[in-house]
């Protein structure tokens, strides 16, 4: 076992080193991945994946950091789309991304206060830069603006987080009305910004 | 200082105990509370507290059982109110009950997913009792009804935690504004359910 150590650069071993976390991300929380575990599987001992890591937490930044830039990168749209496009391509790399690291997702990403403190900021920046495309792509549609729409945004993304993970996506089109449902819900909760309430009592 | 124990019957020293607990997650995390500091803050010995619950366990479960019942107990209108009135009421009590447990709600009850493992399944419930009164509101709008309305209510859920947390309540009037905006997105979330997409490309 330990004979099949592999020569890698510092850089090479980072990021293997970060793969296997984001791997082992997949069905358990950040407090549950083992370090020792991860060196077991890189094939090199504990002390050396704390020379490429200063700390336990340094190691789980990396890994986090990781996570957060395949998140931004999935739901970045073509800016030269038009504007309906556009939104279409958002949505569809936010719930691609979504189902496809579901469980890495709901370990971390979403909700940035159920996120793990070591962490959060990284997190909280991603959901950030995540909102401010959510508002990116409603002034693309020309909706009204509001001081609300950053919080607006960030509400939308919860509400979309939550359909995409109970959504019953193995179903005969069931992606389709998923991806319905949440342009519509777009449209009508960042249009309805700042207007008044629309029930009436009685 | 071991000489001010009080005399407590099991029942009352169980639910002081829970109490200190309910105090404590104000501001820190389930994984942070430690049972010698709520024993020290009881007067008794850590010993002595498990004599009242099983386990470390066992004593997480019974806080987050009593904070759940907090935020059900909340959010239940009295059933004989008008359908509007009834929802207005449903809202004000979870709004209010946001507010109010703010870092306990981000800590524990907010995204079944983020949630403690070993509570997960007491938050879980606590989620879909009050999806069911979403639910239960949708209907006596009058709203239509679909396969997916026990999704997009719990979608709808995250919407309104998200939408809480980060309104400036404090500002002058804002506390109305979101409680017209919560009205607004429940009327246009959960009544658009199965329709197409209001989008048209181009």
């Amino acid at each position: 076992m330990s004979g099949k150590r592999t020569r890698l650069t510092p850089d090479q071993r980072r990021a293997q080193l970060v793969d296997i976390g984001l791997e082992m991300l997949a069905d358990r929380s950040l407090d549950e991945l083992s370090t020792d575990e991860v060196a077991r599987r890189a094939g090199i001992s504990r002390g050396l994946l704390f020379h490429y890591f200063d700390s336990k937490r340094d190691f789980y930044r990396a890994v986090v950091e990781a996570e957060c830039r395949r998140f931004v990168a999935a739901a970045e749209p073509d800016p030269s789309l038009p504007p309906v496009e556009w939104l279409r391509s958002f949505i569809a790399g936010f719930v691609t991304y979504v189902l496809e690291h579901r469980q890495v997702y709901l370990a971390l990403v979403r909700g940035a206060a159920g996120s793990h403190p070591a962490v959060a900021d990284i997190v909280g920046e991603t959901r950030e830069r995540v909102a401010q495309r959510v508002a990116d792509g409603q002034r693309r549609l020309g909706m009204p603006d509001s001081p609300r729409l950053g919080l607006a945004a960030r509400a939308w993304m919860a509400f979309v987080e939550e359909a995409v993970t109970g959504w019953p996506v193995d179903e005969p089109g069931a992606r389709e009305e998923l991806a319905a449902f949440l342009e519509s819900s777009f449209v009508s909760l960042l249009g309805m910004l700042d207007r008044p309430s629309a029930l009436r009592s009685g």
